[in-house]
């Protein structure tokens, strides 16, 4: 079980919240890897793969399917649908502000935005690609992909290893910034409702911030048991326990229901929640977070003050255009 | 059988092709019915409707899945995709410039966008919500909708006819100019190539235009029967007739086998072809086109004149801001 971290009281004595620890606004630019200078060019191109569903084995499945740019970058379901209508485990976390998380995916398995980009192509149920080698003849058969690539990583340049750059340049530039939480920690003190500084207080206070840290509160690389308390009764509703979180890939005890811990940007707009989405309100993840993470029956008050404080974490969604994707002639999907 | 105009030869006498029939460059706004004026604020709405897959029963299907505004406005498939991976018996036409329809669906059944928008949400295999009651049930609860619907259309107005009138204004913007054959028939006289002038005054002596006329070459309204000749051959490879058109609709003898005379704008990125989307090339279309039709064994030359000047029906399209959708806070699909 946590321990209940001492910030809050160094708060409340500050008399301020300006000066404590969490008011970190979120970072308007994210940081690029050495190997993977983010540029407009390819930007661009990662924008149109992610946005195209010729990446999947029937033509229907982009990343942006369960990763919607549209909405809170996810889809709204318990699992995601991939090709043919097939379903897996777990829900799709949100894209946006993903490039502040320093692991990817629900069991950190990857280490990178790149890493993370390779997987659900080639994954049966998800975009069922038989092979990258597949998916690099069919971009080497688009003309438009031809000279897109080229743009951004020189002549003949279409690969996995390329697609998953550019991908991820991509997702680097999905941030949300202006969140009412960000105005308050940039000053503005009226950004923040009564309730909602009173629900972010009560957040430190419990100890939610210890792993739900810094500008994304997604504790940057933090993994976590969860649930850390067993309970028979919400076990027997929400099967929280089925996945073993990071342990299905290491098979290590050690690994046993470790998740990344998510980043709570956005969190009002991608219900459901948990890995296996299997809780449609933020009321109700509030309490089952309390109960299972903190070992806490939180109040009606307390719950109803920390989703209001949450509810401050939705930012403001960058205008994107809309990508023209070169065209297949010739070709079909079965 | 049809018989061959004599257009092309009033075209050879007038030595230019700029004084003769079908040189109509594509208007660059669409007619609107005089119950749903166009307006900036419905074809915002309408756009986000559009492209918003919670429309559909699982949340993964929106109106661009199968009529994808990012590629040539379908999704070369033989048989769209509708929710859990099902299919359907038809390939979906182009959203592109389907304002210059006179009438909706291979088919041609509906009269409207309006009319043709309201069919797919519904249907059981293509975005399978149980009604429209439904529809407007979840789109009540979006907030953002509210607001969105209001500014298009005033106070409390979401409604299934609302929802298909901002669809239908938002696809009258769906519009692509300026293709080669529109410059050539604006003057410039270098847009096309020979070849594709030779596949232009080629179409027209064989009678392709005779049905494939206007600006749009969908003769605005013109329903044809397809295949006109039975060909044992080609029909145990296709299975054309398999389908009755309007026939399945009407139940009428008349109405068998005919079909809406599909726009040839933006052909060359909208394979595969036909009605059942069983002919993957341009090539193999044009031929069988010349057979089934028209009862003539296309030369290799012939053919690939044609296909030159089809390729010449590419238009620009223009660049769209992407939507943002409000979000549905504390409700997941299944």
């Amino acid at each position: 079980m946590f321990k209940i971290r001492t910030l809050a009281t160094a708060l409340a004595l500050a008399g301020s919240v300006s000066v404590a620890w969490a008011l970190e606004a979120l970072p308007t630019e994210a940081p690029a890897p050495a190997e993977n200078p983010t540029t407009a060019e390819k930007v661009e191109l990662g924008q149109m793969l992610y946005h195209d569903p010729r990446l999947s084995s029937t033509g229907t499945v982009s990343c942006a399917s369960c990763h919607n740019t549209m909405l809170g970058g996810e889809d709204n379901r318990p699992n995601s649908m991939g090709v043919n209508g097939q379903t897996g485990g777990r829900s799709s976390p949100t894209v946006w502000n993903s490039a502040f998380n320093a692991v990817q995916f629900w069991d950190g398995r990857a280490a990178s935005l790149e890493e993370q980009a390779a997987g659900p192509v080639t994954n049966p149920i998800e975009m069922g690609m038989k092979s990258w080698d597949d998916v690099v003849a069919r971009l080497k058969a688009i003309e438009g992909y031809q000279q897109a690539f080229e743009k951004a990583f020189g002549k003949d340049s279409i690969s996995k290893d390329n697609v998953t750059k550019a991908i991820a340049a991509y997702e680097r530039t999905l941030i949300t910034p202006n969140s009412p939480y960000d105005k308050y920690a940039a000053g503005d003190k009226s950004a923040l409702t009564e309730q909602q500084v009173r629900g972010m207080e009560k957040a430190v206070e419990l100890g939610c911030t210890s792993c739900h840290s810094g500008p994304a509160f997604n504790g940057a690389g933090t993994f976590q048991m969860f649930p850390v308390n067993t309970n028979a009764y919400f076990e027997a509703q929400y099967h929280f326990k089925k996945d073993k979180g990071l342990a299905e890939v290491t098979k290590k005890a050690e690994d046993e229901h470790m998740f990344k811990v998510p980043t709570l940007r956005n969190i009002a707009l991608t219900a459901p929640y948990f890995h296996n989405g299997s809780v449609q309100t933020l009321d109700q993840a509030v309490k089952l977070m309390g109960k299972l993470q903190l070992g806490k029956d939180l109040s009606k008050e307390e719950v109803a003050d920390i989703v209001a404080f949450l509810n401050a974490l939705t930012g403001e969604f960058p205008k994107q255009k809309m990508p023209v994707l070169p065209a297949t002639p010739g070709t079909a999907f079965n």
